[in-house]
């Protein structure tokens, strides 16, 4: 099918909810945000191979594709409301991968709340990867939750379980069809939208773990001028990693540095814990203290004793 | 240098002047639009090989890949506003090539009015393709320019001269150290925002030139349930083009369906027509009437004697 025929077929349905997209047929979407609300824009590119394995579905491909934006927005406080779609796709791929990334968008859509409102798509050589890029549009009442706005003497915590994702990619290295609870942590990101509204007035600083739990919060305290100090067994682990864990302590590196976690870390006032335990019970949402902001320099890692652990590798980052 | 640091050192400074964009370091950026303006979005992919040469020179990425985006806002009469960046480059790509990419983007936001907001990056296999997107956000005051607003019995007017682009590429192909008039009108689109923003009230419907002079005609014309007829030598070419034509009328091929000339095709009433005429005096830019919409079905084209051309190829659609 040209791309005409498929931009029609496949993706103007998932225009319909936004006038301002025409359809998808005009040169560029038309938007404009409910009066008193900011725009919170956030762009994320999923690449075949990198952000997905080789041979992803489309339905990972468009999970993992919005997913990713919306734990920035989530980071933010923001809630979802439009965006736009990059593709650029080996030429020949057939229209079955599009029907079916499509198919599973509107499903996304369904569940977030958020409408496409335009993009553009090219084609590739046949032995291109499969290249996407998202640019999402989420609204936020009030002020946002900021990486730089976190103080000395405050907790650290995490939602949920960090490191699954990782493990899981490390088990699909290793069997491409290996398929359980971590896998599924890989492949379908949760972004904790409910968590990152709820945390205004709670929060004072705030990001999604994506690059892995260490070098993000090196991130949050090095943009909020502090430090930190981080109890590694406070760390909430899943019963299936922790399982593994007990055999091979290599696994701490997976969690520690892993990445791919799309969990929130965030600063609060001592004085919140028991508004914090409540809002994860309100949630049923584990959001566990595993540090404070102190007044050092850098993030220190500690045991079970008390003993600091030597910090090798923070994270991943693109070079 | 590390992701983080190329992103300080490099693109920090091109999002100064948006306070919104919290000097690239946090999960999103956030944005007010001016009170009673609309805003416009539209997204474009430059990719090495494919929308520019292999090998081409970060400078010339920079250059296509805004003004892509830019004449898609001219298209809809709108102003260059902000942007956000998705870079994906191979692993070990030179700091210098990051460094004159945004000293060449540092200009061209001076020149159109533009803003840096966000954006990510990654990186790839060391002989993966450069693939750039830009998301361009543009503002408009009152309504925008469509397609699909042509009506039967009006003139079709293009911008400038068509051809130059595609003939260039040709040009660059035999000899990729070609250099003249039309190969920099191939790597350095013109995106016309001042017609643009002119052609408020008088124009009925207008687009960019991009895929192909004869596709994008269609394309217009079939958005607003209209057919055209076109006068082939009415159709504006540079000086440097007309000469080749006469030797090789094989090139008229590239002047109606090469792409990428980024100039504006739009449709008026032709009582406008001394007041399109004062446009272009007062513009400095040829407005050129090559035929008018008309209640058939398609685009047909027509030769001197009014005669009726064959269509084989109408333009660049990837499949």
């Amino acid at each position: 099918m040209a791309e005409h025929a498929r931009i029609a077929r496949f993706f103007a349905p998932l225009a319909q909810k936004e006038p301002g997209s025409f359809s998808l047929t005009d040169d560029a979407a038309l938007l404009t945000p409910p009066p008193g609300q900011s725009l919170v824009i956030t762009t994320d590119s999923v690449i075949e191979g990198i952000h997905v394995l080789q041979h992803a579905t489309p339905a990972q491909f468009a999970q993992k594709l919005l997913r990713r934006n919306l734990s920035d927005l989530a980071a933010m406080g923001a809630a979802p409301w439009r965006y736009t779609l990059n593709l650029h796709t080996p030429a020949g791929l057939a229209d079955a991968w599009f029907a079916a990334f499509a198919t599973t968008l509107a499903g996304e859509q369904e569940q977030f709340g958020c409408t496409l409102i335009g993009g553009d798509s090219t084609s590739g050589p046949a032995d291109a990867p499969i290249h996407t890029t998202l640019t999402c549009f989420g609204l936020l009442e009030g002020p946002a939750l900021h990486r730089s706005t976190a103080q000395a003497g405050e907790d650290i915590y995490i939602s949920g379980t960090i490191g699954d994702a990782a493990l899981g990619l490390q088990l699909l290295q290793h069997n491409p069809q290996h398929n359980d609870t971590l896998t599924d942590r890989y492949h379908l990101p949760k972004p904790r939208l409910a968590l990152g509204k709820a945390l205004h007035g709670i929060a004072t600083a705030a990001l999604d773990i994506s690059d892995g739990l260490l070098a993000d919060i090196h991130q949050l305290c090095a943009a909020s001028g502090v430090g930190a100090c981080i109890q590694r067994e406070a760390i909430l682990c899943s019963a299936a990693l922790q399982e593994r864990l007990e055999h091979d302590p290599a696994i701490w590196q997976l969690v520690l540095s892993g990445g791919d976690d799309y969990e929130l870390c965030f600063t609060a006032p001592t004085a919140l814990r028991n508004h914090i335990a409540a809002l994860s019970q309100q949630l049923g949402l584990p959001l566990t203290r595993i540090g404070e902001t102190r007044a050092i320099s850098g993030v220190a890692l500690l045991d079970a004793t008390g003993a600091l652990l030597p910090l090798t590798h923070l994270g991943f980052e693109h070079r």
